[in-house]
């Protein structure tokens, strides 16, 4: 069920729909240029709930650490998990043509009291902010990842100053 | 787990939490006035989800009919019991503070495709539609039933009537 | 009225506009395929409200069992049928542009104690679930669709299992 | 189903419940306060369809001039009413509590083309203003009510420079 | 100011903006249509306020019966309008892209107690209805056009008979 | 028109409606405080709408620097204020019961390009922002305020650090 | 700045204002019954902004592990602490009566890419879901933790096992 | 950090990301137009938090009299300036494909009391407005400005009289 399957995954990235798989292939990348062991899996609160059970439920003896969940709708799915697990649970909510993703962060985030969902942004940056809280919370106990957060945030820093420049030379072009 | 524990409950009444026990009384109510053989239970989607998954796959074989689900916040529940089952599963979005309960409302009703979740109105509408519904899908093979849907029906014409007299005199009094 | 006239049909799925034809399609393969006798129609509550009260009212002499009803903006074609008839009324939402269809959810499920509309899925998922509530309602006499059901939620499982497949490839070309 | 019955109402107000009889008030008392000959009656489009149908459709024969219709949640009967008919009808959206009068307001006034519903103020500036829009149009033929009309305009502008008044020594009390 | 310069107009169609002209044509075609001395105008309430001022301060004396005012975003041309004649205004909300139209929605309907504006549909829709209402206003003394509103009404049921037949043949072709 | 008539205010302070006065009372204080030269209004743009183009077109010829206008619902005060004057307008959202105040936030915001209010906050920290605000577009030219607001910037501070020692306290309280 | 000084605190609970302590207070009793060393603080994003960055920036120093962050309105404070810090940060968005906590939530949840913000529900399960959330998270490396997670979990399905028979004798009651 | 750098800019234009160039170099040329001293960066409250923090620090030192920033999302770049300085600071709130801007709208103007942020428009004519809102501040002390926004004002008059022939002729062509 992983993409180039690992020994021990530490993170389990699951997706309600494999049509969500473009969408969240950016936090894939990072769990991977950050050298997470990492699985990914399309499973469904809805469609298969048994299986969904027995992931969560199974995730901490196989020594998951962190489970990312990204679901559009009535997105279900990361509260199903936290339902069934200890292990803290991230959930990605998928924005949805009708209700332009509306459904998906309130079905994500509402959990009732003692069942948290962390939920992160709705959006393009959904995925990625996902996989960075995910390394956040791997980095607690890992100073090599400490340090390649640090060396990330820099690199954020970079692409601000370089799009400072480009900024200055568009509005250059446009009004001259 | 039934008030007056009923032999054969043909319908199963489920609520998120005991606090929403008053919110779904009118149900109850409707239910036991038409003679339909009912039991209620407190079971959380999030909170005891292997009861939960169990109530649902079980709900068929002893010889329960519809499914009413009420839950608030990121509402689960109706949801999480129609993946369990091919039962019809009636969902009751109830509205907390925070966010007048569209959250509830949207997490019952934006299923994905496959397992609808038949919701109904959202405030104090909601768990009498539940109960009126559940009979009108009973009453498609009981006729019994649908005569007294007729009544019920017509009773609610009575009560427009009664209060268009009672609107009457009480404009009288405030403008004179 | 109807796509290949039927002997009496037992779902009547009435739109409200001609251009929601295509949007509903999806209800239509489904019924066939489980071999149910529906009827379609094109209703309007507000161009053609005699017709829709004579529809509502017809219904349950022409011994139909389950109206489906899919209308967008002030959506108040099932609520209409609802308030003819003590069949169980189903409603779908249509999304059209100005408000994301957050009209037609709340026109079509807000509707007062003791006319209920079973409100499904605001968006593509909404006739697919329409489709399928009407068969749990109908298989609660007739074992031979409720044993369809449970193959139909099995063929889901198999789809999500597939698109395991298809996301694992997909993630891998991605990266790699 | 008049307060004081009234010979050739030319306003028919009617509300989709009793309950909103105390809502309705201020629209009666402007009524009243401009001479208008008006009737009051609870009309439900859910609960009395067929009363209400019958409402629409005699409107125009009873000399009626314009119908203004007041209802919550999904707020169907002004639409209901002008699909009976083709006088001009006015729509107050009553706010309840869930959703913050949202679903009244979007079910009354996202009527499909060529059926249209002249729907005011949510709040309680709407029976008012349903009042008022009431009299612009009868005024439109009756040069009296013109008159009044500008009388009433002008009243508004006292009532303004009185709470100027008021304003000013509100604020020396407190701050001083 | 007038698309082919009518002496007297009956009707004043004011937008805010150039851009909304071809928006706004439907309600052009109906008022033409029906016969309806019309003149259109581009007035913006927060760019030329004095000319808006002096349009609705004179057209009462110019004989306008009913003005038509639409904008979007923060719109004010209605109200604006309302604020300055005792006519009756029909407000017409234009959907933009950031919010989607509700902010021209409420920014035309929630007018204070006294001043109302006749709110149509958010929409493709709001045009025509616009149009409509002006006649169904204009028709109360009119029984000519009380004719030709019935006519129009019928030929709206004819529209939805066609797209019966439509639908028909679409949904064979669709799964066949 | 003022609370103690100012020879030559600096600041015009307008509200809608007079109910708005205790509302509006912390933005006066603050004012007051500065010691800023300032008057008090109420005017309607709807009621008063002649009085309000006058008291903008008039108010930089009366040395007046910023206009700041309170107004809730379709609130157009500060918009029809900023049509008819170049000075800057500062928008203060009310707050109404139907929506929660959305309609005032956008109303107030959604102006056209090239007639900016500037919105502040929805909620009771508005007259209190409208205020600084104010004081900050004056200090740009006046040292002793620019002065005065690192001294009101400070006591921000200090007030967060006494609100630290009182939620120690408390939490304290509570749980021992 | 502790609730009864502790050494090396593993959790900073900061909130925006003082007037939060009581709502938070849930977190607080959490932490301390599962013997988490953590601090208090009211820290204000806008108002003591240096104060928020040096807290922030020296965590790490000073062997926290997680930060939690409460606050309303545009509520910056948790994505203004993630900025200066590569810790997990958990964001308790506080609702505010204007717009029932929505610009809270969407606030503190629509972070940048790169820079997450763990966000937990809206309304009073929040502050229980922040301490949890962190317990999960330090548990990864604490088997005592663990254990005590399945414990709590466990006291979650007992105490709906008590609802369920405290709903029974109530709907008894109530009906009978 | 400026386009074509100038000495002692007036007015700092901020936005957060690179990407928001385009849209706001409508304000870039409004600026110009005006003769207006401007410097633009691209900083980020989340990314660049400590330069953000030092830009707004100096802002007054460096005599810059008005900043302007736009941001996106959780839009907490107004917010983070104004934070740290006295001066006034404009907010331009851009939306994204989420959640149509209310994020950014909500995140920009819900700021606490004490620290204003002076939101514009969401949508198209936010960076004109911030521009122009610049211009009226800066217009207080500059007399050649005053009378630059009067005639710009008269040139919007200009534009919708132009617009008035432009509607007519289509019409006209529209409909013949």
């Amino acid at each position: 069920m992983k993409t180039k399957p690992k020994v021990h995954p530490e993170v389990g990235l699951v997706m309600g729909s494999d049509s969500d798989g473009t969408l969240v292939a950016p936090a894939v990348k990072i769990l991977r240029d950050f050298g997470i062991r990492y699985e990914v899996a399309v499973i469904s609160a809805h469609r298969t709930p048994r299986l969904a059970a027995r992931y969560a439920q199974q995730a901490n003896r196989r020594k998951i650490k962190v489970i990312i969940a990204a679901a559009g709708g009535a997105a279900h799915l990361a509260g199903f998990l936290a339902a069934h697990t200890t292990l803290p649970v991230i959930g990605i909510p998928i924005a949805s043509r009708a209700l332009n993703g509306l459904d998906a962060l309130l079905s994500t985030i509402q959990m009732p009291a003692g069942i948290p969902v962390a939920t992160v942004t709705l959006g393009s940056a959904g995925p990625v902010n996902a996989a960075i809280l995910t390394i956040q919370i791997l980095a607690l106990h890992r100073t090599d990842l400490a340090a390649r957060l640090q060396a990330y945030k820099h690199s954020l820093k970079e692409k601000v100053k370089k799009g400072n420049i480009q900024v200055q030379s568009l509005l250059e072009k446009i009004h001259e």
